[in-house]
C-alpha cells in the first residue's frame, strides 16, 4: 500500500462556483503538496443521476477541470483524468459487484434521500442503486491509503471499507481499506442564503467577470432585520458577511463589523468593499483561466495523459485482483 | 446491424457432458454453418453464483474449450473468446445499469427462483441481481441480430430487448433488439433418470474414456417395472433408451424395442449394445479432444486470438455508445 496516495473525484456539473474552491479544492490544493494525488473527473458518476440528459457532460467536464488547473492543481504533481477514459473502474466495478450484498447497498442512507429529494427524476436504476459500489472501485482500483471525504459522505466510504475488507477475506490481502481524512469546509451561502449551489442560481463563478461579480455580490442578501442604513446591522445575521470572512483582510473586518453594528456603514458601501476584495482575490485565477481556455486541446491532453498514468496504475491492480481471483 | 450475427456465451462448468453435446453445443454447429458466430466462455457470469469459490473457473474454461474444439466448433470459422478477456462488457454493463429500473431485474421470474433454489449459497449480491444487465451487454456489445435460447431463458432476453430499447429511445438508435433463435434440445437424462447435471455425478462426459462410458452405461436405470428378464419391458419408461434414440441406429433400435416388449432381450445386453454404439460415435471426438488437448497453450491461444477479434468489434460499437451518450 502506498501510505501518500489519495483519490478524489468531482462530478462535472460545468463551472465551478466559490463553493467549490472554499470547499473541495481549496483542500485538494493542500493535499496536492503532501500526498501523490489522483483526481478525477466522475463522468460515470454523472450517469447515475443524468442518464437522461447527458448533453452538457463534455463540457462541463471542460470547464471544471479548467478551473482546476486554474486554481493551481497541476498535472506535474497529480494524475489528473477522466473516469470512463479507464476501463479498469468498470471492470474493478463488475468484480465487486459480485461480492457486495444488495442489502449494503439499500440500508446507504443516501440512498432513500436523494431518491426521495429528486423526486422529479427516476432514481430506481440498477446503477444508482449502485452508487457506492462503483465509488468504491474509483477509490481501491488506485489502493488509495485515504479518501478526503466531508461528514455527510462517511458513510459511502464506509461501505467502501466494507467492500475492500470482502474481497480481501474471500480472496486474499489485495485491498488496503482506505482511511477517511475528514476534511472541515466552510459552508458558503449564495445569493439567497441559501447554500451556494449552480441549480439554485445563487452562485458567484471563478469564470465570472469582474462585472459580473461586482453586480452579483450587490445583489446578496445582507441582514434581513436592517431594512435602513439608519438602523444597527449584525454582522453574525448577515449572508454577505459569510463571504467577508473568506476574501476580506481581518483588519478591515473588524472595522466593518464596528461600524455595520453602529449604523454608520450602509450595506451597499459594505459590499463594494467585499466585491472589491474578491475581485483582487479572484483576478490573478480569472487571468490563468482565460490563458488557459484558450489554449486549444489543452484539457483534453491533461486528461488524456493523466488517463494513462491513471490506467498504468490500476492494470497493475487489476492484474492482482485477476490472480487473486484466479481468473 | 448484421442480420448473420449471433452471440451466445457458456459458463464454464469444467468437461461438458453429454447433455450439453445434444444441447447447446449440436446447435452450435449448426449455427456456425449459416451464421457469424460469437461464441465466448462466460467466466464473470460464474462469478454471480460461485464469487465464494472461484478456484476452479480457469480449469473449467480450458477443459470446455477443449470441448467445443473438438465437437468441431472451429476458430477460423467462429470467434471463440473469454468475457473476462473483453474489457468492454464491464463498460457497457456499467452504462446499461444506469438506465435498468431495479424493478425489471426483481421481476426477473428467474432471480428468485435461483434464490430459492440454491439455499446454500448466498445469492443476495448487487451483481447476482444484474445477472440481466450484464447479459444484455454481453449480446448487444457486439450487435447481435440473434441469439439463441431455450424456452426458459425467454424472459432474459425480454430484458435485453427491452433495455437496447430503453438506450436507444434515450440516446438514439444504436443496438438492434436481438431478436431470439429459439432452440429444441432433446432433455438428456442421466444414469438415475434424473436431468443429466455435474452436480448430480449422474453425467457421461465425451472425456470419459470407452471403459468409463461402458461402466456407467451399464448402471444406468432401466425400466424400473422390469424387474426380471422374463419380465416384458417398455422402452417408453426405461431411462436408458433414452439415449438409444441419439446413439443407436433407428433400424437396430426398433428391433430392441421389439425384443424388450417380448422378454427376449435383457437390459444387460441391450446397454452393451447402447454402449458400444456410444463408443463409436463418440470416438472421434475423444481421439481429437485428446490431441487437442496435448497441444501446450492451444486454449489460451484460441481465446487469445479470438477475444481480440471480439474486442475490435466491441471498441467500434462503444464508439458509437460514447458517441451517442455523448461523453
Ligand atoms: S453593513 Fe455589511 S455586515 Fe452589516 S449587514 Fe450590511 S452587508 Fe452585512
Ligand atoms: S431391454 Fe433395453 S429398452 Fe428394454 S428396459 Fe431393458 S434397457 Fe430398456
Amino acid at each position: 500500500m502506498n501510505n501518500k496516495r489519495i483519490v478524489s473525484g468531482m462530478r462535472p456539473t460545468g463551472k465551478l462556483h466559490l463553493g467549490h474552491f472554499h470547499g473541495v479544492l481549496s483542500n485538494w490544493l493542500e493535499l496536492q503538496k503532501n500526498f501523490e494525488c489522483f483526481f478525477f473527473a466522475a463522468d460515470w458518476h454523472s450517469l447515475t443521476t443524468e442518464y437522461a440528459n447527458t448533453d452538457g457532460i463534455k463540457d462541463s467536464i471542460r470547464e471544471m477541470v479548467l478551473d482546476w488547473l486554474a486554481f493551481g492543481i497541476d498535472p506535474e504533481q497529480s494524475v489528473i483524468f477522466e473516469q470512463s477514459m479507464v476501463p479498469q473502474h468498470a471492470e474493478l466495478n463488475l468484480i465487486l459487484s459480485m461480492i457486495t450484498p444488495v442489502a449494503w447497498l439499500e440500508r446507504n442512507p443516501t440512498y432513500k434521500e436523494m431518491q426521495e429529494n429528486l423526486e422529479t427524476k427516476d432514481l430506481s436504476t440498477y446503477g444508482f442503486l449502485g452508487y457506492p459500489v462503483l465509488m468504491a472501485s474509483d477509490i481501491i482500483v488506485y489502493k488509495a491509503a485515504r479518501v478526503p471525504v466531508g461528514q455527510d459522505q462517511i458513510p459511502h466510504l464506509e461501505i467502501t471499507r466494507e467492500i475492500a475488507r470482502r474481497f480481501n477475506h474471500l480472496y486474499g490481502p489485495v485491498f488496503p481499506e482506505p482511511a477517511a481524512l475528514l476534511t472541515e469546509t466552510p459552508k458558503v451561502l449564495g445569493l439567497d442564503g441559501r447554500k451556494m449551489s449552480k441549480s439554485y442560481g445563487n452562485a458567484i463563478f471563478l469564470s465570472d467577470s469582474a462585472e459580473e461579480t461586482r453586480k452579483k455580490v450587490l445583489s446578496m442578501m445582507t441582514d434581513t432585520l436592517r431594512p435602513f442604513k439608519k438602523d444597527p446591522g449584525e454582522p453574525d445575521r448577515c449572508v454577505a458577511f459569510t463571504l467577508h470572512s473568506l476574501y476580506v483582510p481581518q483588519e478591515k473586518r473588524e472595522e466593518i463589523v464596528v461600524n455595520c453594528r453602529n449604523a454608520t456603514l450602509g450595506c451597499v458601501d459594505c459590499k463594494k468593499i467585499l466585491a472589491q476584495c474578491m475581485i483582487d482575490t479572484l483576478e490573478p485565477f480569472r487571468t490563468k483561466r482565460e490563458e488557459l481556455a484558450a489554449q486549444d486541446g489543452l484539457v483534453e491532453e491533461v486528461l488524456t495523459e493523466g488517463s494513462r498514468k491513471a490506467e498504468a496504475v490500476a492494470k497493475e491492480t487489476m492484474r492482482e485482483v485477476r490472480a487473486a481471483l484466479k481468473v
